[in-house]
């Protein structure tokens, strides 16, 4: 076992602060990372403030890790030591579920043990983040980062990276679709990149005039802004698929009415019940609301190769460990373009 | 031109009454038919009502239209006099539009000409319904009725039977699936039958006990209360597909629970606002809520033929023409195994 500084939240409505936690020795299969860079996920904040009355405190939060690979076990075989390796929002799964046997391990029928606030055999009861020195997993959780990516960006590419990137490849954005992206933070950001890089014709759906410049920055074709009825009323029925990434409930009808008949929206972000749904917009044109979370480890593998071929990383802001009280403020006022990576040297 | 008697509502709230109508006359493409059988389905009553506020009156409902051919245009080449013919909630669309091309006509762009209270060319500024002795459509839209069907039975297929057969093959039930259709009424007892014909286990899903048994004869090879917790709670996640024919606004929570991870629940009666929808429960198993309304033209021939083949009409109760306020009082307590038809030669 070792003892490990990390950033914790004690209680509820705390702010975070140093504290120390015990990491499990490396197994055979596992893996220690020491960690370099992690992103900073609304999630994060969600656990922190106990605002799903899940957070088991101490709450190590942290789900977008990038460092080098310290330790390995005796059957590892992807990892070597001074090797790269990203952790996600997930460190295991069954293995043995149709989910799990499909690559789909974040639709474990058992449940993954999430990275952090996870019931786990690991000391303490529970999973601890990345906002700490380092981390011990399972090697199968581990993903290789291609040499080509900036690692500080290459952090929020394991939760807001492939919150995006599977969706769009599971509903096939690509050539000759027209893709909106409803709201541009951490995630959204994130989905302007993919649906760009896939080749679709993509429009950023803000209700932000001072968006707009950035969006078509990272790669919008178009930004269309969802308080202008006109330019709502000009897009009607004209969307092949929508990635919905705001992070709250809302009225998710002016968005239904963008898509074509056989179109779907996907919510990301909110995991909030809706305002209620108006049955007719999805009768009328045989539409689909549809949700998804992070995706497989396959698949996250396939995300990080897929930025290294097509140049993309996370546009990030740097911050040092005793910052992170003020960029979980600066994040619930969207201050942030687009994603806080704490520099875990400053631990 | 011809005039022609039928029942019409002449306004809010008032009682159907004898009406005179004018049809066109037979134009080229046209064919006129002798009706012999009309179904009542719940929206003709929503249109007497005038619940959804775009009632023209007076209106004449009638949308499950089956009878004899007696005229033909000179360009016709579907029909002959004395052939049976069918009409369902349909009789024009563009015909260019990418849904029209697609063959779903009842997606069409510039949305379909509907069998009765729809703006169109004929005299007297809408449509007229088949509550009526006789109608005149282009033969596009004109069905042929295999001979093996029993003509009453058949008049609901053009409505109810289309309206479950297409999203069940849109969604491709089948042999290997487990397909749940909520709700047991005009719509929900075709949806039970082509599940359990296309081969899928069927699973009715209802609040009354005392439909079980009916459910099981329509083909279901379960029946599951969804009043009873634990018999829910067991069934949780092992759902490919649910139909869900509930006419009015409800929490459709429950069902989604049911589903599968990329399960698809298919929203085909409700058409008002749906209460508010956990996205979540879409989120954590990439579910998709969908909606559908009836089905295109060849994709209804399609099922025609297919109940011929698998020896489906629907259970009907014939009725006169003058209990037909009668019937709609019954329709709205659920009171009809499972369809109202009316005799037309009882006008």
């Amino acid at each position: 076992m070792n003892t490990t500084p990390a950033y914790a939240a004690q209680k509820k409505n705390s702010p975070v602060k140093p504290f120390s936690i015990q990491r499990r020795s490396v197994g055979p299969k596992d893996v220690r990372i020491e960690i370099d860079y992690c992103g900073v996920c609304h999630t994060d904040l969600h656990f922190v403030n106990n605002d799903w009355g899940m957070s088991e405190y101490p709450v190590v939060p942290g789900h977008e890790i990038v460092g080098k690979v310290s330790e390995v076990g005796s059957q590892v075989t992807k990892f070597t030591e001074g090797d790269l390796g990203a952790i996600g929002c997930m460190v295991y799964s069954c293995g043995n579920c149709s989910s799990c046997e499909n690559g789909c391990e974040q639709y474990c029928l058992q449940g993954f043990t999430a990275t952090y606030n996870s019931p786990t055999k690991d000391p303490g009861g529970i999973t601890y983040g990345g906002d700490s020195k380092a981390i011990v997993a399972d090697e199968s959780f581990i993903l290789q980062i291609p040499d080509s990516l900036a690692i500080e960006g290459t952090a929020p590419l394991l939760c807001a990276g492939i919150t995006t990137y599977s969706p769009m490849k599971h509903w096939q954005a690509g050539s000759g679709m027209k893709v909106g992206v409803v709201g541009l933070g951490g995630l959204g950001h994130m989905g302007v990149k993919f649906a760009h890089a896939m080749g679709a014709h993509t429009v950023m759906i803000t209700t932000s005039t001072h968006k707009a410049e950035d969006a078509k920055k990272l790669g919008a074709d178009e930004v269309l802004l969802s308080t202008n009825r006109e330019a709502m009323s000009n897009e009607l029925g004209t969307f092949d698929f929508i990635l919905n990434t705001i992070p709250v409930n809302h009225s998710i009808d002016p968005y239904l009415d963008l898509l074509k008949v056989d179109g779907t929206m996907c919510v990301v972000g909110a995991v909030e019940p809706l305002d209620k749904v108006n049955a007719a917009q999805l009768m009328f044109g045989r539409k689909t609301l549809a949700g998804s979370i992070i995706g497989g480890i396959q698949e996250t593998q396939e995300m990080l190769n897929f930025c290294a071929e097509k140049n993309i990383v996370s546009d990030v802001e740097i911050i040092a460990i005793d910052q992170i009280n003020l960029a979980f403020e600066r994040l619930v006022k969207s201050e942030v373009k687009y994603r806080f990576v704490i520099d875990m040297s400053t631990l």
